[in-house]
């Protein structure tokens, strides 16, 4: 019996006349798609056909809040208190469903965007107000992390099914977090070097950090991306990369029991 | 026995840092509240405390969907295809679904807003957006309509429960719509006048034309409104009007079944 | 000495992180650039860089005003008064000439986007509010026209300088207009075709109809557009083509006697 | 000859239905008005309008830019580059040169808004983005500062006429600075005592510390608010006890000599 692994990817990132990567390409790779619900991306047009989409290829949906930022793409931090995060979010992860019912779908997952989600994995009280959003609109939603920031501690304390993520572009620093896009060697360029990297690090449940050293996680869920050609070929070569070494890839939403036994 | 009515207010028309209308005291007089979903007017914050408000004072609580147009309260006629009103619809209730559900209540209803009202009233293929928006979110969710418009229509062909209104403060053309603001007699800005008015309306069941006609229709709530201080008097009486009258005011969510017999 | 005529091309029509067409390769085609305002598209980033790329180029500057619209690119009649409307395309204007400043570069027209230029083109009310607004903010700001519609006359009550356009990849109906996109032969796809008629119509000083009839019009400037390779092409193609006919390309601002002579 | 002062408060504060403060009432009191310019507060309609009513009651106009940020006032800091700042604001400054023209007013100066204001008084780099971008669009401009802060010295810096504004209603720190608002006699709340506060201030050319200290400072205007029955009575109370103290209440930009002067 294979060990199953799930492949995520951002989508329905364009606005009103504008598109951004390449979403057909991606649903043909990727097992679970997050949908940016409007705020910093994403209109009612993009996030229906986006659920339709998915939903054709048996790709999981998943909501993907950001701040109410469309100019910044939702990457600016923006200084609202938690309880306008909360409701913020659940606003958008409603605004989803309601999109997914018209396409005849539901979503499973939540995973937050940009400058929310980096607030989120390092302040507590925000990494708290996207947790209750999510078990305020539904408690079985469940929430994609990085193992071992706030954001996972939150959806701990309440009591959310948690999903961890590894990015397969990015490099590791020494405490576990991302290393910082402009260290030497924290951008992996290359589709093969990011598969092999992926396969190694989803293989042995561990990441690895710039300095060589070896951080057990547990791993539920690879994120790529689909920005640009080259992204679209690296996810794929992941996902070639995964299959290969015996990997099935499953939406994590069916492999929740797991999820939870790694954790 | 006495029989039952309903009475609904539009109510979280702020937005941001502005407030429009005494939402705390129309609390006190109405059943049912039509909350703005953040498209005219509203922001999450404002409809998770004004749903908390109207769950603590047992007010039933619906969706009150408009154009995308803060600057014009989506009173402007906007040439979007019915697709997009009925995505942009399912957007707004599902975002006010979810920021109800924050505050431990569920919403009931849905009725349009503004120049989207007026379209669905006018317009089959926006009616029919409208109503397939509702059906689609939430086939239990009532639809809130003037009786023998294009929204009841498309109400009834989608197969969902439907409220008729009547208005306190409007009087009524002869076939049957409301009279254009500017004719004579158009509008009611004494509260005792449109108090007995409503009374006898309801108590008929039955408009009344600026000729005289008596149009006999089915009646299931009265919509006042709280824009000024005025407003709030003449709500205030109409309530006070049917309860002498022998009516029992509650949310038309526990009164559907007269509803559909009565149409 | 050679006849003069203008290039015309809409310009920075992204928003925050997403672009539209290729800017670059169209300002060293064209002569005059229409620069989109924030209202149906760009943003101030993208005024102030678009500014300084058509200034370090030498080409003209003008304003492009459309409805408060970015999700329907302008596209949507929106049912503004026209006092809105005047006002809305004032403060568009102002907003690009303080864009401009910041690049060291001046405005010289105004061409109206989209579904207001539509409307302008229509409506003599909204014609007359866009001329107000031109001639409110700089009297001395061209008006870029269609040649025999409202918004020429509006402009001519407004006594502004007016500069006529026609569009390369467009056949006219009988009445002068454009005619409809969906009529056989009204959009024209192949840039060598495009050239030709536009050499035609420029040398001739006239535009022909689908039915084969000629209607002498003053043509100052020719429209070009950039969404996609094939555009781009067609846009080169119109230039050569004009070039070889013996044509000097220089912005209208700078041939503005010609102009006046001409109507 | 009795010595100048200016009088300003920030007005237009609406945003389509939504009004917020008596702009009337504030315009029968102070002699410089600070316009909202659509980003935290305003629109083109509010613009013109509040342009017009200025004009006919002789108070100097300004451009009052803030964030892109409608919901929270422009109260949120958001983390934007200095170069995004410096475009935003040259873009609302444009905007309302345009809306003042309409009105046939012309603005004299500018003066930043809540987060904005706040960060370009302890960050150098905004304060230099807003330096530029009044300086950009036009260095004829009045640059409304608070006296010994960032935003001063990098109005130095831009070669600005600068104004220095003293708050009626809100005591000072020991540094010069604000005191904090929750700090005990932070904010006046009573007029009669803000009014002497002022005319002592202005008197003497200093402000007063919580602790008691005077801070020798120079001051060209005094500001004020109108959110409230009790602001407007307090500014009524300032101006008041400014006239009687015999001071000529002017527009700065009638008085910038003196400004010169006192700096």
């Amino acid at each position: 019996m294979s060990a199953r692994i799930d492949l995520n990817a951002d989508l329905g990132e364009g606005f009103g006349p504008w598109r951004m990567g390449d979403d057909a390409a991606l649903l043909d790779i990727v097992t679970s798609a997050n949908v940016a619900c409007g705020f910093h991306a994403g209109d009612p047009d993009i996030m229906v056909e986006t659920a339709a989409a998915a939903k054709a290829r048996g790709v999981a949906l998943g909501a993907h809040p950001g701040f109410s930022d469309l100019r910044g793409f939702g990457r600016l931090r923006i200084q609202e208190s938690p309880r306008r995060i909360e409701r913020d979010i659940a606003y958008q992860i409603g605004a989803l469903q309601a999109c997914a019912a018209l396409a005849g779908a539901r979503i499973t997952h939540v995973k937050a965007h940009g400058a929310l989600a980096n607030l989120s994995n390092e302040d507590a009280a925000v990494a708290d107000a996207l947790a209750r959003a999510v078990a305020g609109v539904d408690p079985g939603l469940t929430l994609v992390v990085m193992p071992g920031l706030a954001a996972e501690r939150a959806g701990e304390r309440a009591g959310l099914t948690l999903v961890r993520e590894i990015y397969a572009d990015r490099a590791y620093a020494e405490g576990g977090t991302l290393a910082p896009r402009d260290a030497p060697g924290a951008v992996i360029h290359e589709a093969q070097e990011a598969a092999a990297r992926v396969v190694r690090m989803v293989g042995e449940g561990a990441v690895f950090t710039l300095g060589g050293r070896r951080i057990p996680v547990a791993i539920d869920t690879v994120c790529v991306h689909g920005d640009n050609p080259e992204a679209i070929a690296m996810a794929r070569a992941v996902r070639t990369g995964l299959e290969r070494a015996g990997f099935s890839l499953r939406p994590f939403a069916q492999s929740s029991a797991r999820s939870s036994a790694a954790s």
